[in-house]
């Protein structure tokens, strides 16, 4: 008989937004056996444990992880490739892994790597906030999100299967695509708009050299367009760097579309501008209106 | 003695989401003797009159404008430079007319052309959303808002006290400045943010045509990013059209960054990369927060 969520030890590696965030519906929700949570600082551990964040806190990953049915890891994605590693050595027979990264090639490479007799699954919950951090993390986090599931050959229907219990338990809708597929989409909609945001702040802080007004009069154009640029740097290096290609290819698509709203402008053709203006602007106002 | 707010007769032109909201401010506020409004539609006249939006309603500009204290012109930019010269002939001597046009400098000069004995006064409430028209139009819209005001050489002091006592009664933060700094500083923070929106649904509009998931899986770094391209486009066609020079400096600005961004991930070069996400990160986290 196949094993249920509430028969499950889960241990969540990393209490930062995303995985202190998922700690606390499961554990709110008593969705399992119980909640364990490992953290890289023991201020951080202390404090899950002390805001019931979690049934028990350690900062020792060995431990943290010994008798867990679901270990779950959620740090930035460079950090989950080398956790993975260590993993392998010490891993019970049975035990899923899944991750909660943002890019999933490199991850999903690792994972099959893993001893057999250990389940992985590559998994993204696409949520999230600028603000990064254990002091970030709110219960609901998860409600109404996509979670991408992307299972390896090897993983069984058992383990997907408790996965996705598992996403729909804390209110996220799963979505299972492989992993280069995962990466290419979320170049588009994900990593693109942080290089545009990042780009757009450097673009108004060099005006704002000139002219400090310009951050007085900045509203909600700039506030919405430049939100993401505040996400957590190092976090943002790690996706960028396991997504290179597609970043650049997104980037690239991007280019050739300003690039042509830009020569519209400069010579005044404004049948061309206008229709593409519309465009864009009946596809985003008509975007979950479906 | 100086005219007071609360003696003023007030028409506003155009009761779409800036002139009605503003309207609905005056009216709930008591804060004028009368508020007029001037739609260009018979149907938007009479909504607005059994909304209580106005306490007069017209299609007809010349009877709106006949004896008013302050004429408020809230249509896109360039149907206010047009209606400029029309007025010109018929406003009273001592009439107030400023506008609430997204670019200041072609109105201005319109302005500038007003018979003598008119108050002509450049302004520019920095607020809105993506959705236009009255149905969009809520009181309250103008609370925290930047108000620019760009007077002219001979707009009298007296008018300028008028008009920043009314932005000041719907809750907006008035800012002096000339037009074409305005201009300059709102190409940075607002067109080009919205050419950037208008981009990246083109990209990943895209990538939709290969693969719609893209759209299912499009979280929060592409809804706030691509937010502003669903704005109104016959007002953005008027904006650019009128900030041509200034839009296209920014765009340039923008792409040196993106550019550099995306040398440096091509180049795996990530010390450079993260010392620039780390800038723009700090300063949009530290943003409003000074």
């Amino acid at each position: 008989m196949s094993k249920r969520l509430s028969d499950c030890r889960v241990t969540v590696v990393g209490l930062g937004l995303m995985g202190a965030s998922l700690c606390m519906d499961l554990v709110q929700g008593h969705f399992c056996r119980e909640v364990r949570g490992v953290a890289h600082r023991t201020e951080t551990a202390l404090r899950a444990f002390f805001a019931d964040a979690v049934d028990q806190a350690t900062t020792d990953l060995h431990a943290g992880v010994a008798g867990a049915d679901i270990v779950i890891l959620a740090t930035p994605v460079r950090t989950i490739v080398s956790m993975i590693e260590e993993l392998g050595a010490i891993l019970w027979p049975g035990t899923i892994v899944i991750d909660m990264g943002s890019t999933k090639g490199e991850i999903c490479a690792a994972l099959d790597r893993l001893p057999t007799g250990i389940q992985p699954l590559g998994a993204h919950p696409m949520t999230g906030k600028e603000q990064a951090g254990f002091t970030a993390a709110e219960p609901g986090l998860y409600v109404g999100a996509p979670w991408v599931l992307t299972p390896l050959p090897r993983t069984s229907p058992a383990a997907l299967a408790l996965v996705t219990e598992l996403a729909q338990a804390v209110g996220a809708r799963p979505f299972i695509l492989d992993a280069q597929r995962h990466d290419r989409l979320v170049a588009a909609i994900s990593h693109l708009p942080f290089l545009l945001a990042t780009a757009l702040v450097h673009a108004v802080a060099d005006t704002g050299e000139d002219d400090p007004m310009v951050w007085e009069l900045a509203a909600g154009g700039f506030r919405d367009t430049s939100r993401v640029a505040a996400s957590d740097t190092r976090m943002f290096m790690d996706i960028l760097a396991t997504n290179r290609e597609a970043v650049l290819a997104q980037v690239d698509a991007f280019d050739a579309h300003l690039h042509e709203l830009r020569t519209l402008l400069a010579a005044g053709n404004e049948a061309d501008l206008a229709a593409k203006l519309t465009r864009s602007q009946q596809l985003r106002a008509n975007w979950r209106k479906k």
